[in-house]
């Protein structure tokens, strides 16, 4: 609207998720009449994160190196791997601070429907490092999705024969739900699930 | 939390207006997981954005040379100026349409409570502005809070030597507006000044 550049920066600005015309316009706005400095700084931030950080060669996730801290880290337990649909799992549960082993991410679940099959995710690289370590236990955190589950039963029938227990997330009311809020599937799970307290 | 440069991107990306902790992890991951050029794009904008506009010399809006599109525009009457306290209200009123004059950019409005006081505006600059050139219609559109007034009232004092017709927006009630969610104060301002149809 105003200048070519702006109008340049705010059609940009809209590649963010949940970033529409307007919220776009305000945040250039924001940046141009408070915040230049800052702005510059987003700008090479951003340069930096989009070319540098690439995927950890052991588990797929984000990684400023070729191994990534998590992986690179000797404190964390050899024997719990973790398997996840994405890097941003690994995010979420690290966040819970409930977890101290290692992590591997499929990068998506199996969904012949949109043509990912177990050859689009990393699947036969996860059997393998099964097969050559002494993992203890295998942890299926994929997503409480049709897709999630299908992705880990396959899984989990494959890489029975290389460990001994293979578990899934607990599925159940989530912290701080209301009972009369809560649907039914998840409920009919709660109540399958239910446990000694 | 990931990696050192993934956790400076998430900082950084704080700066936008309305962007927190979550939103900054979620537009990170969106951006490296799938939109990596585009990122780049966007950090190419914002580079230049906050490098390259400046403000313009006649109007004080956003420029990417020293007179902006709207002020460098023969078409544009020049006996119409509309004064606004920021580059974003000249884009509102731009978005409207309904404005084909000239914009003047106070630079925000006078609250001393915050140290703001006419010095720290572009107001002198706006009544020489007055006081040099043939102007048919001021219009103050600063806006409808009690420092957008407290704006306006001052310069319409200033102004009145040079111009012989200065105007406020009109205030009421907005369209869509149904009445029982209007606040008192816009309904006591919509009946005052209620006009024929």
């Amino acid at each position: 609207m105003l200048t070519p550049k702006f109008e340049h920066l705010v059609k940009q600005l809209q590649v963010l998720p949940g970033v529409g015309q307007k919220s776009a316009q305000r945040m250039a706005l924001h940046l141009l009449s408070k915040k230049r400095p800052q702005g510059v700084s987003l700008a090479q931030a951003l340069e930096t994160a989009m070319c540098d950080i690439k995927e950890c060669s052991r588990c797929h996730s984000f990684s400023d190196d070729d191994i990534c801290p998590i992986c690179a880290d000797v404190r964390r337990s050899d024997s719990e791997l973790c398997v996840v649909e994405s890097a941003a799992d690994v995010m979420a549960i690290e966040q819970s601070g409930a977890f101290r082993g290692r992590y591997f991410v499929l990068g998506g679940h199996l969904s012949p429907i949109d043509g990912i099959n177990a050859d689009d995710l990393h699947i036969d690289e996860l059997i393998i490092r099964l097969k050559n370590s002494a993992i203890d236990e295998l942890i299926l955190a994929t997503g409480a999705t049709v897709e999630g589950q299908t992705t880990a039963f396959f899984i989990s029938d494959a890489a029975r024969p290389f460990v001994g227990k293979i578990t899934r997330l607990a599925q159940g009311i989530p912290m701080g739900g209301e009972l009369e809020f809560v649907d039914s599937l998840t409920l009919h799970q709660a109540l399958q699930n239910r446990a000694f307290i």
